[in-house]
C-alpha cells in the first residue's frame, strides 16, 4: 500500500483573480501554520470570542449571534435556510445566476413552498417586484436573495428591503459570499436578518469557514421551530451553545487552523478599515473595467448594479474564450474564471478580492489578456488596455 | 469600528493528549502555510487525485468513491446517514456513548425509522444483538454504529458484521473518526459500506475535512434514491461529481490548504506504514495503561475492547477530578480530556493518536498527573507510574 505514497507538492505560484478563492496575505498563511490549542482550551474560546467581535464589525452589526460556520459559503448557505424554514414555509427567492437557483434548491429541500422571482443572469430584481410578491403571497416566512452574483457580477440593491420585509412580518436572507469585506453590506443599517459570507472572497483567508449573523428576529425564529433542524451539523441552536460565552458546549470540534486564518484575515481588514477598503476595491475595479474596454470586453451588468469584487465581461466577439484563459493559466500563471450555466463561453469573470484587488494585479491581467488575444490574431493595440487603466488611477 | 481589532494572537504550546485535536505534524502546519491554487486548477485537481489515493490506502478499501468531506468528522457522519437514509427506511444504530447517540438523533432528522440497540457507556454490542435485531426488523436499510466510541474508549468489533448486514441486504455504516490511522480498520476487508472519519485523530492533521468512503453498493444506493438528499451541501451525488476525474463539476469550493494539509498527513501515515503505526499506538498505549494503574486509574473499557488511540480511564476514587486536569493545563501545558454525559466527573479520556503516540508524551503525562494527584493529597509514588511504563518498553 505503501506506493500510493504521494510525492513532495509542488505547486505553481498563481495569481488568483478568479471568482474565487482569492490571494491570501502572508501573514494568514503564517497563521495557518500555528501549532493548534484544543477546541475547548480557555486561550482558544477568546480567540473565538475575538472573531466574533472582528466579524461583527465587518458586517456592520451589533448581533450577539455572529459565528462563523465550519464549512464553505455554501454551508453558510444551508445553514441559513435550513434553520430558517420549517416544511410548508413560504419563502421568496430571487434567481439571477447560480447562487440564487442554489438558494432555491435547497428550499425545496428544506421542505418550503417556493415562489421564484426571476430576472436575466446579470440583472438585478427591482424593489417593487419583491414588493409585488409579499403582498401577493403572505404571509411569506422570509425573502432570500445574493447581495453578490458570483456569476454574473451584479450587485443587488439592499437598501430599504429589510424594512419592506419587516412590514410584511417577514425576514430577509442576504448572501453576501462575494461583497463582504469588499463592498459595503451594513447588515444593520439595512435591516437583515441573516447574512452569511465565506472566507475566500474578499477576506482574502483560505476557502473552509462561512462568516454568518442572525438578527434577535431571526434566532427567536429558529429557538421557537416545531420541528428539528434538518442538519445536525448546521444546527444553529446547538451552536450558539458553543459559540455562548459562558456556555461553551461541545457541539462539533472547531477547525481551529481555520480559525487562525479567519483571525488574522478579519485583522488585516479591520486595519484598513473597510471604508479605505471599499474605496480601493471601486477603483481597482474602475481600472480594471477601463481596460478590459479597450480590448473589447464590456461588463455584463448594467451600470451602477456591477460588483467591484467580480468583474463579469462579455468576451470580445469571435474570441473563443478557453484557449484564452488557458493561456493565462499556463503562460502567465493568472487565474480568471470563465461563465457558468448560459454565460458559458460567453464571459470573463475576473475577480479583484482582498488582496487581489491592487493595481499590480490590475495591469498584469490585462497585460496577460492582451498578450493572449494578440495570438488569437485579434488586433490588439499594445500597451492599450494598461495606458487606459493608469489613465484612470491617475484621475 | 476598528477599536474591534484583536491584537496578535499569542497561544501557549500545549501537548495535546485529550480527544482531539491530536498534535499536528510540522510538515503538516507547513502544509496549512503554503500559497493556495484555484479549487478547479489542473494542478490542484491531481493533489485530489493523490489524496483520494493515499485515503484508500488508509481505509485499505478499492472503494472509487473516496473522498474528502469539506467538514469535521460529525459533517462525515451527517453525509454518510443522510445521503443513505431516506424518509421511512429502517435504521439499526448501536448506542453505547455520545456518538452513537448522534448518530441515532441525525438518523431521525432524516425522516428514518430508528431501532436502538442500546450497550453500557465503556462496553460493546455483541454480534448476536446485532443479528438478532436484523432479523426481527426486516427489512433493514442500515446498521450504523461507532468503531472506536471516543466518549468511553471502547472499541466495537467489525469482524463479519459485514457479510452479516448484507445477508440481509442492509448496509453497514461504521464511524472511523478515532481509529482511521491508528488501529486497523480494514473496510474492503470488513465489507463496511460506508466509513467516516476525521482529520484531527489519528491522522494527525488539523480539524476540518472528514474523509469518507462509500463502496459500490452504497453509492448504487445513493443514486438509486427517490427523494433528493435533504442537505445540498452534503449531497453526495453531486460531490461526487467534483471528485470524480473527468467530470471535476464545480459544486463548492474546496477547503484548499485543509486538503493541502491532510495530503500532507496521509504521506506520513504511509511513509511510517500502517502496521508499524498500529504497532506504535498498541505499545504507548499498554504502557500508558501500565502507569495509570499505579495512580490508580483503571480502564473504564474491558480488556480486549481498549481502544489504543483513546484511553479512557476511571479517575482514582475520591479525587475531584476538574482540577486535576486544570492542573495539568495551567502547570504541565498537557490537554487531556474529561467525561461526556454519564462519565462526567468519573473518567479521564487520555488520546495517544497519531503524533500524540509516543513515548516521550506517556512519560511527560503520567509525570504531570503524578505531581498534580501528590497535591491533591493523594498518596503516589513518586517516578511509580513512570517505571511502569518503562517497563512495558523494555519488555
Amino acid at each position: 500500500m505503501a506506493s500510493s505514497t504521494a510525492p513532495e507538492m509542488k505547486t505553481t505560484s498563481r495569481l488568483l483573480l478568479g471568482p474565487g478563492p482569492s490571494p491570501v496575505h502572508p501573514r494568514v498563511l503564517r497563521a495557518m501554520s500555528i501549532p493548534l490549542l484544543g477546541h475547548l482550551d480557555p486561550q482558544f474560546l477568546a480567540i473565538m470570542n475575538e472573531v466574533q467581535d472582528m466579524l461583527r464589525a465587518v458586517f456592520e452589526t451589533e448581533n450577539p449571534f455572529t459565528i462563523a460556520v465550519s464549512g464553505t459559503g455554501s454551508a453558510g448557505m444551508e445553514a441559513a435556510l435550513a434553520n430558517l424554514i420549517e416544511p410548508g414555509d413560504k419563502v421568496i427567492v430571487c434567481v439571477n445566476g447560480v447562487f440564487g437557483a442554489r438558494m432555491a434548491d435547497i428550499v425545496g429541500r428544506c421542505g418550503g413552498t417556493l415562489v421564484r422571482l426571476e430576472a436575466a443572469w446579470g440583472e438585478v430584481l427591482a424593489q417593487e417586484r419583491i414588493e409585488e410578491a409579499l403582498r401577493r403571497e403572505a404571509p411569506v416566512k422570509a425573502v432570500a436573495l445574493v447581495h453578490a452574483e458570483t456569476s454574473t457580477g451584479a450587485e443587488q440593491p439592499l437598501a430599504g428591503l429589510g424594512q419592506l420585509c419587516h412590514d410584511r412580518s417577514a425576514l430577509l436572507i442576504v448572501d453576501a459570499v462575494t461583497s463582504l469585506g469588499g463592498l459595503p453590506v451594513q447588515v444593520d443599517r439595512h435591516a437583515i436578518d441573516v447574512c452569511y459570507s465565506g472566507t475566500q472572497k474578499c477576506l482574502s483567508c483560505p476557502p473552509g469557514l462561512a462568516p454568518l449573523t442572525l438578527s434577535p428576529r431571526a434566532l427567536e425564529a429558529v429557538r421557537s421551530r416545531k420541528t428539528k433542524v434538518q442538519s445536525w451539523y448546521l444546527d444553529l441552536s446547538m451552536i450558539a451553545d458553543y459559540w455562548a460565552e459562558g456556555k461553551r458546549a461541545y457541539h462539533h470540534t472547531a477547525p481551529v487552523s481555520m480559525i487562525y486564518g479567519l483571525r488574522e484575515a478579519l485583522r488585516i481588514v479591520l486595519e484598513e478599515g473597510l471604508e479605505r477598503r471599499f474605496a480601493r476595491h471601486r477603483r481597482n475595479s474602475a481600472a480594471l473595467l477601463a481596460g478590459l474596454a479597450q480590448l473589447g470586453c464590456e461588463p455584463n451588468a448594467a451600470e451602477g448594479h456591477r460588483l467591484p469584487s467580480l468583474n463579469c465581461v462579455k468576451t470580445p466577439p469571435g474570441v473563443e474564450e478557453g484557449p484564452v484563459r488557458q493561456a493565462l493559466l499556463t503562460d502567465a500563471r493568472i487565474e480568471i474564471g470563465g461563465g457558468l450555466g448560459p454565460l458559458a463561453g460567453k464571459v470573463w469573470r475576473i475577480g479583484l478580492m482582498g488582496e487581489g484587488s491592487w493595481p499590480e494585479h490590475v495591469l498584469a491581467v490585462l497585460f496577460a489578456l492582451e498578450t493572449a488575444l494578440a495570438k488569437t490574431g485579434r488586433r490588439v493595440k499594445p500597451g492599450g488596455s494598461l495606458a487606459a487603466a493608469v489613465g484612470v488611477y491617475a484621475s
